[in-house]
Formats: structure tokens, sequence, C-alpha cells
């Protein structure tokens, strides 16, 4: 296992409740991270859906208000070049939407929201000096990712096979998170895009702690104390929950993901690629339905998400939720509508006491 | 819950380890089963893939041998009529595989081997008085459960959704199998057939044990003591597994399947139709890298099988698994060449010790 100067994943874990806050690009942010921080877990900004003015103010305000640990989490894809081909293939599937609710041509890419790692975000971490820096889709380049160890953080990097963690490992992370396939939101694969062959946690967890000698935090499916035993039992090291705090009023999430949410059950999510370009776990609605939920006509992440941006605008405010992503882990009916720091003291008793 | 004239479920579960052996037609049966019992769990015969005479002679011989409890399993599927545009349409999707064995043409379907419980195999139980009888599929219709019920066997069947969970439980079920997405073989889905809302084992518990009064049974991704004590952390009472013991000399199964579970990975399994037309997970090979993993001109249940036969029987004698289903689940890197009952022994001591 690598060590650094603020020592090993397992010395950060032996001060803290072995539970991580999924970052959430798009729901998560500051008031979520604090209430966990505060119950003892360990707090996450996802900094891939934030600019960098926004991410330095969180860590400030965060830093002022606790002095627990804190784990800022990135994008590791490429962005995608030369994908006009893919774009117009993708309008055109869409075009029938637009006409149906007489929208506007379809306006041209405008990035799809989510940022890769680069230069900038690498020298805003060796600023604000994280405690932990999380990457999802694999790693950075090389040269970036010695810069992120240099500061001393903790790199972690989710992995939804063995292979990917064995190659996450290989490469020097302090720990992994085994994400299995309840899991919400996007799928961190970074060596496979094969849905059928994705590992649920059950099977993933006790595999990949075998096969690798750095902790492993279990994620996916994970919905109440009785989820984080065993994750614990098949050998995980820590837990990563998302889903669970869904309904937080500390989540920045529309009314019509909440109001899913509260209707959702076992078997109503599937994992998608028509809201981003890369498959992700949401609550079964219109476009996932009659468009997917996996098509080869989405383009390349996050290209697929600036095509519905005006459909999104122009229905969600008549209550539909059906041109926008519902991510949800398969425990989402577990989720209980309450403050965070609430779900963290039960999640807490009941499963570490 | 239910009871009977033996006693509930949890009865029979106080005075045996909580472990149930997956009847696995096709690879289970009788020596499996008395090593499974003689070590203290719950053995299973597969009846639907083996004729009453066989059946009866095997129970006869299990009685001798040991007077530890007896699950005998059946399908509860229908048998498809009219389906010779399909089967059509199946042969000609598998004629060029034909050409190249240089095979001739391919022989009219001929059932399948996988007979659905009637009123015979009804006939079999009320002489033979099994301990417990299982479905897969869903359950018989109400005159033939009725006639089940009465002879004063425990009813299991398996549910991959709380929906199908509380289906089951409504129709007197004294037990219900959890049957996480993991799981190797046949979903028993019955009232869904869409495979992209498939619940794994981690989610799936939990919530199956909040929706129903009936003992949940965990099945799907149990690889060792591990999965087991998981599964009860997630709220089950029992657990099933099959893979674990697929490597035993007590199975029955061919050297080519075993040659592959020797090499498998946690993403070397898929969900196909393409062996019986119905949904299950089998180690990947040829026929459902190129047809499947699923594909809409698989015949229905069990007609798929007969026109593979002859591929199987021209390509397994050469070392080949192309074109042979072998069934496992997530977990079957974790399975261990040895006899079965070292496997119950060393699973007992990890998980209930």
């Amino acid at each position: 296992m690598s060590t650094n100067t603020r020592g090993s994943f397992s010395d950060l874990l032996s001060r803290i409740h072995p539970l991580l806050l999924a970052p959430m690009a798009g729901s998560g942010g500051l008031q979520l991270a604090l209430a966990v921080a505060q119950e003892g877990g360990l707090a996450a900004l996802p900094a891939a859906s934030v600019s960098g003015e926004q991410l330095e103010k969180d860590v400030h305000s965060f830093r002022a208000a606790t002095g627990g640990p804190l784990n800022l989490n990135y994008f590791a894809h490429r962005s995608p070049e030369h994908a006009e081909d893919a774009m117009a293939a993708w309008r055109e599937r869409l075009a029938p939407y637009y006409r149906q609710f007489g929208l506007a041509e379809t306006p041209a890419a405008a990035g799809g929201g989510r940022a890769p790692f680069d230069a900038a975000s690498c020298a805003l971490v060796e600023a604000l000096r994280p405690e932990v820096v999380s990457f999802h889709f694999g790693l950075p380049d090389k040269a970036l990712l010695d810069r992120v160890m240099a500061t001393g953080a903790l790199v972690i990097s989710s992995a939804t096979t063995v292979t990917e963690a064995q190659w996450l490992a290989q490469r020097g992370c302090h720990a992994i998170i085994a994400q299995g396939a309840e899991a919400g939101g996007h799928r961190a694969s970074f060596l496979t895009d094969d849905m059928a062959t994705q590992v649920g946690t059950m099977a993933l967890v006790a595999q990949m702690v075998d096969a690798v000698d750095v902790p492993v935090i279990a994620a996916g499916g994970i919905g109440d104390a009785r989820g984080i035993r065993a994750a614990l039992a098949l050998g995980a090291s820590a837990v990563q929950l998302g889903t669970a705090f869904l309904r937080s009023p500390e989540v920045m999430t529309t009314s019509v993901h909440r109001e899913a949410l509260r209707n959702v059950r076992d078997d109503s999510t599937a994992i998608t690629n028509v809201f981003t370009g890369r498959p992700a776990r949401g609550i079964i609605n219109r476009l996932m339905r009659e468009v997917g939920p996996m098509t080869t006509l989405a383009p390349p992440f996050p290209l697929a998400a600036s095509a519905l941006a005006p459909l999104r605008a122009h229905t969600e405010p008549q209550g539909s939720g059906d041109f926008q992503p519902l991510w949800a882990g398969q425990a989402a009916a577990l989720a209980r509508e309450a403050p965070a720091a609430e779900i963290m003291r039960e999640l807490i008793a009941g499963a570490f006491a």
C-alpha cells in the first residue's frame, strides 16, 4: 500500500466513521458535505460540475465550519473531439420531441457541463490541499496524477471490475471504490463499455478485496445500515452512499427528481446513456423508454446533454421529469426524506454501534 | 406467515444450517444433495430435467442415506404452443454454424428437455412427500398448488423483484428466494421480461425483507462465507448457493464447463437467452457473443435448446464450450475445486460459527 505525508487511507478511516458521501455532481454540494462531515463521515464536493471559483469558495466555507476531512471529486474523462457527425445524428433522433413541443432548432453542442480534470484543476488542488482527491472514469494523465499525489492527498478512484481495480492499484491509488451495478449515476467504467457484464455489489466487493492490497470501499445498492453491515461483512473497509441522501433538503435536486424518488421501487431504474453519452443509472422516464435505455446514437460524453437542455427547460416547469436524468441507485426506495445529519446518525447507530 | 402440518419455514431453518443448495437442473443431483444434507444444509434435487422414474429412485436413495430434509425443485413455466415460425427463424439464424461444421439440417424441435410441473409431477410429490417443494418461474395453477400444499410441503419460489415477491406471498409461499441479478442460471422472472431492470442482491434482499412477512432466502453473487454473512446482515433468513459447488466432483457437469469455471473472472458472465429462450446467466462463449447475449430471435423456453443440440454434440468432444450453456453466477471465481462436503464445512464454519 502506498503511503503519503498524511498517512494511509486506513489511518484516515481510523479517525472517522468509514462512511463516504458520494460526491453526486449536479446534486451534492456544500450543505450536504457539511452535514456528513459534522456527523463524522468523509465529506465530498463534486468538482466536475462547478467552476473553480465556486469550488474554492465552497472549500473555504467547509474549512471555516468543520475540521473534518474533505474529498474533492473530479471526472477523468477526455473531452471528445470531432463529434460533429455524432451530434448531428443525435439531434436528428431528438427532432420529433422538438417538433412535439414546438421548440426551435436544437442549439449547437455547448460542452455538456462536465469538465475533465486538467492543469487548472490540478493547480486548484495544490492550493486547496484536500485530504482526499477522488476520480471517476479512471485517472488523469501521470503528470497530473503525480502532482496530485505530491500534495499529500490520498487518491481514490472507482472500479466496476476486478481488472479496473488492479489497474488503479498499480497506478498508486490509496483506496478503491468497488462500484457495483446497483449504484446510481454514472458507471465509473473506463476499461470496458460492456453493460452486459457489469458486476453486482455482492459479487464484486469480495473479489476486489481479494485482488488488491489497498482498502476497498463498497458502493451500490447500500440503502441503510443493513447494507453497510453487509458491505463490511464482504470485506469492505468502508462504504460510499449517495442515493440514501437524495431526499434530504441539503441536496440540490429538482422537485420532479424528488417526486420520482418518492415513488421509486426496486426495479424502477436502469442503466442508460441517453442523458450524457456515458452509461449511468437513473429512474426510468420517457426519454429512456423511447430512445434507450442504451442507444448507439448517443454522442460521446458529455455531449448528449446539451441537445437535451431545451427539452428539459420546456418540460420541467410542467412538472415532468421526462427529459432529465433522475439518477438513483437500486436501493432508492430505502432513502428517507430527512435531514442529512439525521440520516447519518441513523446509519452510524445501525451500522457501527 | 402460513404454517402447515410440518411447521413453518422458520421451524425448518431452526433444525438445519440456513443454507440451501440451489437445485441446478442439468448439474445438480443425488450425490450433491447427499453431501449438502449430510453437512446439515437443505438439499435439493432438480425435478425439471429428469424423468419421474429417475426422481423417484433418487428420492428413495436420498431417504435411505440421510434423515435430512429435501427440496424437490420444479419449473412452473407453460409449454409453448404454435412456435413453428419462431423455430424456423431460429434455425435460420443458426444455419451458418451448421454449414461451418458440415452438419445436416437441424432436426425438428424435440421439446428442449425442460418439463413444466403438471398433474403427473404433482402425483409424484404426493407420493414422495418432500419436506420442501420449490418452483422456478412463478407457481403452477392453483389446483395443483393446493394439492402440493395439502401434502404438508413447505412451498418456496424465487422472485427477482419486490412485486414478484409480493405476488408469491399472496399465494401462500412459505418462504421466498430473493434472486439477485448476480445469480447463475435462469432468471426466475415471471412478471417481467425486462433484463434492464434486474436488481442486484445487495439492493434486492433488504427491500424484499421489508415487503413480505415470510422468510427471505438470498441468492446471487454469494461466493463464500463472507457473502453468507452479508446476506444475513441484509435481513435474509437463509441463503441459497449453487455456483459455489459447481467445481465439486459431485456435480454432473461437463469438462468444458469445469475448464471455463477454472478461468472465470468477476466480469466473465452475462445474462443470455440464446440457450433456452429464457434469460439465464452463464460464462460468455461464442454463441452468446455472436448471437446474443440477448436476442429476439430465440424461440420460447425451452425450445431454443433443441436446435443447438447438434452443434453442441459436434463441438464439445473437441473441447469447445462454444455452443452449450456454461451457467455460472458472478461470484464463480470464488468457487473452489473441492468435495461438496468440504465446501459446506468451510461455509458453515466461516458464516455461522
